[in-house]
């Protein structure tokens, strides 16, 4: 069971509520958001829980109490019926926009970036994306820029004017990129790092969180209640394919977690076609099935020179196939009475 | 290899050929077609392949010689490089039009089938699908009317005017459904059934060969290579969910599987969004999908009551929910510059 | 529901259950198997059922009535709470033994079959396996060498005194390949082959039916319901592996699938460590490990020189590194209270 | 391609080697172990990277260069073709011995805890488990004691004078673990997070790495090395089951990961047969099966009342069964001429 205090219930309120539960014998985890204060309730069963329950309702600075019984509370449309819109720089995921984040997979260097960016945002791109740390299957490959990657984003912030998304790999980092990037990212092979989800929990910037190639739907609705637990409910989902054992793609694309994820869910989901398909031939195939599929955005690479490109090179777009794939996505989201911004 | 014979080689020129392979050390597969016999050469290492081939080159009644590399030949783009275009009863599969062969998923009975026959012809299906024989996982449930069913859908084509796919399971049914068929279905199950595929390229009748749901893309296009081997090229795929270890859906919709195959063979290829959802709320979506990633086609299950079928209850569409579906691929195909007829 | 008629029900008696079933508003699936009749009741919903199970106990010629609510019942352990052994001449699968079956992939000719067979014995295969009839991915390779494959067979076993396994494909080659075999074999790729299964249902001989790769333990189990409920209730279960998105081994051993299936029912299981390995280099790893995990039995490739094998070399055993495995498992299976025999 | 310097290599020598490959266009990766600094050379086509490894052949400081071809190198059989034992607390993994770690899954408390140890010590455990830090898919169920849990593991470990393994899952945690644990264990959610893994080859204590579920061996390996990269080498591998279509059990036991393992890495492989069944009363089998197929260890959860554990209860062994479950893999270990010590 969760209890969800009101918004300006006061410490005492709070500390008396935790008292109750504890002198009933439960546990407690208290999650102190911006928005509200969440008591969780650990351990007991269903009779007592809802003695509990009752003898808490209309108590001072309760909203109200809720049982549990998915692994995922406020992550749950039930929770809140109403899509939540994540909103960056005048970019809206979720309220029926399309927005689209583009640019090449890592940071590689600050002039090739700036030229990225320019062309990413020249074919309709509205959030820049780039990996400053770069999380990759082999210690001995290039790891990305660090620091010095976080500040070539803030440069093409500054001089596209569109708002960053960049990956974070560590809870001890998140301070840092949050003081660069507009949207924190969580890669797949962290998508059930909870420390990571922590942290991410006690800021306030949005955070975009993939979908871990082997891990179920409930699980990830399940990884972004970590987040909104800690208080920060600014949490964009991206499917990006899961493991089987078809190897002709790089990942198979979970197209159907779409209109999965939005009935159980009021975030928002983004698709990233790219590291699902895994060569730039099938990209846009994908990025259209998405769209089609009700994705409230796309998170797509793009490079000004694919081949060059020193983390995967086979799947970036072009800037030229990046647009085509644009004005293909503008009018599938118009079919839906959607706008791509 | 495969040695290609032109269309009307002579039986002398053909049995001069094989002479001429088993006495070069190689075994022989013999494919007699209604276009043109082929002759598999079993055996044999690269360099001895190579000398086969140059010899043969010219030779009275050769149209080619190719190399085997991918375990498909005939399927292959590369042999054939333009779209196969399947045509049955005026309805074209593979030729940038997007039909949609709907009805219920099995012939329940004769007033019901021709209720639901209207009914999807009326919300714009084009092929009516129906099981006279249904694979079921238990022998206890519902197994099809058999040869009653195929009245039933004859009787249906009859009056509303549309062809009708049906399922066969056994390569010893194939003459009796292709009686009363105008599409011939494989079920998933029976993807890799070589005997029944056989028997299908015997026949001149179209055949919709489903993905296993356990079988690579490379074995699908294998097993449509048993069906062209026989002499049959008309052969529609349909990409219907592989097994992963997601549980939200009843499959997971390989949506990649559509660019993927489409570029590597010249066959049409369709996608049923029905048994891949396993749940109607999710149709619709993952039918869009499908036609932005370039299907040719969808297959879906349509009943008029649908919490009254006997099989697949939970998956099948409203005639309402059906026309919807219908109004918005049809717009999502003409973004491609396609027509859903 | 399911109703068991006695072994010796009359006619009448039968006609008379199908009757009310009929009358009661339900349909009927009728199997007369060997030992007794089964008749299934079709539909329904849970009070109507019960109340026609109440109507029918005591009637005579039913012996009982069971709901069914797996979709397989006489598979079930709760049906037949005994291990069932399934006794091939004087190999006895199920009952504490762990017999063997070895030899090639395919019955490539009448010489190496016979020298392997001598080989597989000499290094303690209790049963000889050997494909006449093969299902390969391709229909340019290596088809089997069908009856004469047989013929010699039927030497193999004359002249060492084993019993042979093979595969059969399709129903209508299920008396020929009877005449002949010892145990008829159900592939993978056939393992929801319901005519087959329905058609091996109607014999007086040993099955082996074989995991698909892609169907679960209730699926496998359930398609082993149609050969018993056909009156065959001589059934072997073989696990061979299943796709998983792991490349590094053919397919990937469910291994648990063994003490999972002897938990659920009665028949015997072996497992195929061969074709899950693909590798021979770890086929006695495998087998070991089947064994120790309460297998009732293996089956694996052996080739008196597996580099020469048409199909599958790279996975068959040397006779040198199967009489190793084989002392090996003796050794393990001693440890369960089990014997080799 | 990786240097390796010379174990007594001097900063000098070590400079010059990183200005060379810098001077010759290169990208440098320099992993400072005890055992010896790795310089990663980043980048480059086959031809450039030949021509800078002879050229440092002989260098000073320089021990060898090696061509990467795999993601992993240092973790490779090629390059260390003797086994690795990791020795802890007098227990050897990766020697021909078969360790076995037990106990709870979580550490609950310190009475229930300290009983536990006893228990598992009594039935033949040498190396305690139990979470202070749980990795939990919900946010509110018990995220383990933290700290408190490290001291009662520590005070169990002096108290029953067997080593403890637990787990770290973030980097910041790893000086305060490595304080308490001589075995600290990477979980599966964090298998591949990367931070975390090059935190763990900063310190010099062994680590135990659970594959991903949804990671390949490869990947899995190339995890490894980023530990060995960093230069601690006594890692243990952990097979515990990965995620496929199949919901019998809770995982599937990948039992071919041990010999495929054992022939790639000289690295020590353990199994835990617990997670990968789900359920208690397959885990002895499973057990089995991995020392049958070779594996150097178990990690199996045992506890004094399963029924009342807190977290994954229902797949824990009572101490009677986990001692019949020692009794068995003892005997089957010494078929394979291994000792559980």
């Amino acid at each position: 069971m969760i209890i969800v205090m009101r918004k300006g219930a006061t410490e005492e309120e709070i500390a008396d509520v935790v008292e109750r539960v504890e002198r009933a014998g439960f546990g407690v985890h208290l999650s102190r958001g911006e928005e509200s204060t969440i008591v969780g309730v650990i351990g007991g069963d269903r009779a007592s829980l809802e003695a509990l329950g009752s003898s808490l309702e209309g108590h001072p600075g309760v909203a109200r109490t809720m049982r549990v019984t998915k692994p995922y509370k406020l992550v749950s449309r039930e929770f809140h019926p109403e899509d939540t819109v994540v909103e960056v720089g005048g970019v809206r995921f979720g309220g029926g926009e399309v927005p689209v984040i583009a640019g090449p997979c890592a940071v590689e260097g600050r002039e090739l970036y700036l030229e990225a960016a320019f062309a990413a945002r020249e074919a309709g791109a509205t959030v820049l994306r780039g990996g400053a740390y770069k999380p990759r299957s082999s210690p001995y490959t290039f790891q990305g820029l660090g620091e010095e990657g976080l500040e070539i984003l803030a440069e093409a912030r500054e001089r596209t004017g569109l708002p960053v998304c960049t990956e974070v790999m560590d809870p001890e980092s998140v301070p840092l990129v949050a003081r660069y990037a507009d949207i924190l990212q969580v890669g797949a092979r962290n998508a059930q790092n909870y420390p990571l989800l922590r942290a991410l929990g006690q800021i306030d910037r949005p955070v975009l969180l993939k979908r871990g190639f082997g891990t179920t739907i409930e699980e990830w609705l399940s990884a972004a209640e970590y987040i909104l637990a800690g208080g920060n409910s600014q949490v964009i989902l991206c499917e990006r394919g899961i493991r089987t054992f078809e190897t002709a793609t790089r990942f198979t694309l979970d197209v159907a977690a779409v209109p999965v994820v939005r009935q159980l869910t009021h975030l928002p989901v983004v698709v990233d076609p790219s590291h699902a398909a895994g060569k730039r031939q099938w990209v846009a195939a994908l990025a259209r099935a998405a769209v089609a599929a009700g994705a409230d955005g796309l998170e797509v690479e793009v490079h000004p020179r694919p081949d060059e490109s020193v983390s995967d090179a086979a799947q970036a777009l072009s800037p030229e196939a990046f647009r085509q794939m644009m004005d293909e996505i503008a009018a599938i989201a118009a079919v839906l009475g959607r706008r791509v911004p």
